[in-house]
């Protein structure tokens, strides 16, 4: 089966608004394994968008329209698609009255404008829109389909999930099941790795890079649920082969997700120490509905003596060895701990430029540590692009998956240790600094 | 001029990539006074693009590719619009030991597929890409024109500035200057006071609208730099006589940076108190470079006992009040001042949700404090769609707003005053209290 997308919309010609619906579509669409040929946007003209139809109509089996639904006098879609399918519309008294209630609701009067919405198709049907006013709408004509939707995201959304999707499953006669692997690592990498799985016509798996991880999702169709969820499986199961203990979790939102989870799983608490980084980690925690079980105290410790005064870091370890030194990454962490009483602190210094920095410590550098009982694990990291915001996503993203290891029992090969007790020892600091220094 | 812009790939069809690229450029054709008539994505395939740029070239004068100009098989948009164009490429030495150096510098060894990049149009030119490998490339035949980019934004975006937003504007005998001017509300109220302002042709004005602020940008065409400048200059009094100081500041990227700004012209400095926003506040600001002049301690106050052990508030206050309230709000902005000494300090507690929240303190409510001086400004929000990432933003959001208001010796209508003295005094707090709830 073949479609297009058409996103219908002046704004969008203009460039007022990011066009996120098409993603969301292209990607769903090919979970059903439907080949999306073409993504198109059409300003709000009946005839330039009728003429677009008219062509694109015969190039494929599905067109699959969002936006112009509206009640204004620009909103043509409807009436135009209409005509290209040989149909017409009719006043509905049922959409009426949802409509006259949503605005009674939000104490608003209807218009006679509004009255467009109410109209559906008569050969086709009307599509329930459960999250606004306008209704979406369905058109067939010799075996070639349509379906409208509303240009708002979440709307669009929505109807797809309760209704669109349903519908063309039931068509193929299939249900759809999806697993979506979360995996640590550089795209090229990870990509490089489960190249020839990326290319399968059911299961389909699709990979979505950010920084620092990758989404890969597996979606199979298959005649029944259950075994659409065992295609899934199995071909999961190649993944996991493929890239070990990268994958970190499965239908999560981010890594700060599985790590509220593992945490509050494990009964431990974590803090956060945080210079560069400017309360990025903690607010990456705080995304997580539930963090409060396991996250109470986070320092953005930006200035030396925040270091000093919230989280007791020495002065003079931050002018023997630089405050962006693993010495001072190390004390982050404990001080962290201790001032929270949490089980796991996690700290990042770093330089995020784009000034600053020299041939030592060029802009880039970040120390970054992890106390976790009577031990402080310290790592390096460097990113080579001087890009303020990519120094600190990267750096961030370190820490919790240095937080996530360390919750798991796992500790990772590329730390250096150091005592709890010796945080304050002039020859442990020092050994610890130059490893680094070497490095 | 009319326009179109087509982004070639599969990988865009497949919704593996948000397309940035043609929001980008549909603002950027804006401002330079070209229609932009449709936007379309197409396959990595020689015959449907070809048989697409046939059609379109008939349609508009200029068409704006990205994408496909890469060394492997699938990179085919050159070889493909030269012919539709009557030009063919041609291998330029030139080009070839850029490519070579490139790769010598990054430790790489070129193959012979990167002899494609380093073909050329015989008939049309090469445009400069000082990013990447890949040179662009312009297309001409009976007036109408092909211009061809990369598909890295970076890439793209860098080869626009640098020639061919500078080419277009020569063709037309003429220069560009634009004005970002940055609004403070909400959407649908800033769009209608100045709709009549966004429908001209000659300054253009466009708004983007993001959360809790819009972005309105003007752009003026003239002959002359100074004449550009002086249009836009009047243009934009025109916005500033609708909006009076709603308008916070011109060609910023956000409030955090004119907050910077503005602390660092003072000479004041601020503190942040987190609570639902965990730790947001304190991120925006310290995105700004230079942050660090103003912004030394952020405390992340998640858990009550935070509150009480970080910033001093009284634990029988959050019996009393709750610890979403004024009082409490008010106290953490003074307790947080104190600790990190700083001048201002701007308080956050609240309800993101999903899940808690009763009839009295729905979710969504939220209480802000800016203590500045021997004052403690306090005001509520209440954000009625019950999203978690929306609340913290727009909580985020009206904390740095507050902050500037009273960084420019502003205190704005909605707060109420608490004089520090007070802050322990149960007559003021229960006063403070019961001002909002009756609210």
């Amino acid at each position: 089966m073949t479609a297009e997308i058409i996103s219908v919309g002046t704004e969008l010609l203009l460039g007022n608004i990011l066009n996120t619906n098409a993603q969301y579509l292209s990607r769903e669409l090919a979970a059903l394994g439907i080949t999306v040929q073409r993504e198109s946007t059409i300003g709000d003209s009946h005839d330039r968008l009728a003429d677009f139809v008219n062509e694109a109509k015969q190039r494929c089996d599905l067109l699959v329209f969002t936006g112009g639904l509206g009640p204004t006098a620009d909103d043509l879609t409807k009436e135009t698609v209409a005509g290209c399918y040989g149909d017409t519309l009719a006043f509905d008294p049922e959409e009426w009255q949802k409509i006259v209630d949503f605005f009674t609701r939000t104490g608003r009067k209807t218009t006679p404008n509004n009255r467009k919405q109410a109209m559906v198709p008569v050969n086709g049907h009307k599509i329930i829109n459960n999250h606004g006013t306008a209704p979406g709408a369905w058109f067939e004509q010799d075996g070639h389909c349509a379906v409208l939707m509303p240009g708002v995201p979440h709307e669009m959304k929505a109807m797809w999930e309760e209704s669109v999707c349903p519908l063309l499953l039931a068509r193929q006669n299939c249900t759809l099941h999806s697993i979506t692997l979360r995996v640590l690592g550089g795209e090229s990498d990870i990509e490089y790795r489960v190249r020839h799985l990326l290319e399968n016509a059911n299961p389909t798996a699709a990979i979505y890079c950010k920084t620092g991880e990758c989404e890969i999702r597996i979606t199979a169709r298959a005649e029944t649920d259950s075994s659409a969820e065992k295609m899934c499986r199995a071909y999961a199961t190649k993944f996991y082969d493929l890239l070990g203990d990268a994958v970190y979790d499965e239908d999560v939102t981010g890594l700060e997700e599985t790590l509220v989870h593992t945490l509050k799983e494990k009964g431990l608490t974590i803090a956060t120490a945080e210079s560069c980084t400017g309360g990025m980690i903690a607010q990456r925690l705080t995304n997580v509905s539930g963090a409060s079980e396991v996250f109470g105290f986070g320092f953005v410790t930006y200035w030396e003596q925040a270091k000093a005064k919230m989280i007791g870091v020495d002065p003079a370890a931050i002018a023997k060895y630089n405050v962006v030194s693993a010495p001072v990454a190390a004390q982050m962490a404990l001080g962290a701990a201790e001032a929270a009483g949490a089980d796991i602190a996690v700290s990042v210094t770093g330089l995020a430029g784009p000034n600053g920095g020299d041939a030592v410590r060029p802009v880039g550098t970040v120390y970054l540590g992890a106390a976790c009982g009577e031990t402080v694990y310290v790592k390096k990291l460097f990113v080579s692009r001087p890009d303020r915001a990519l120094v600190r996503a990267r750096a961030a993203q370190a820490a919790l998956e240095l937080a996530l290891r360390l919750a798991q029992g796992k500790v990772p090969a590329d730390t250096q240790a150091l005592a709890k007790s010796a945080r304050h020892d002039a020859a442990a600091l020092t050994a610890l600094d130059s490893t680094f220094l070497k490095g």
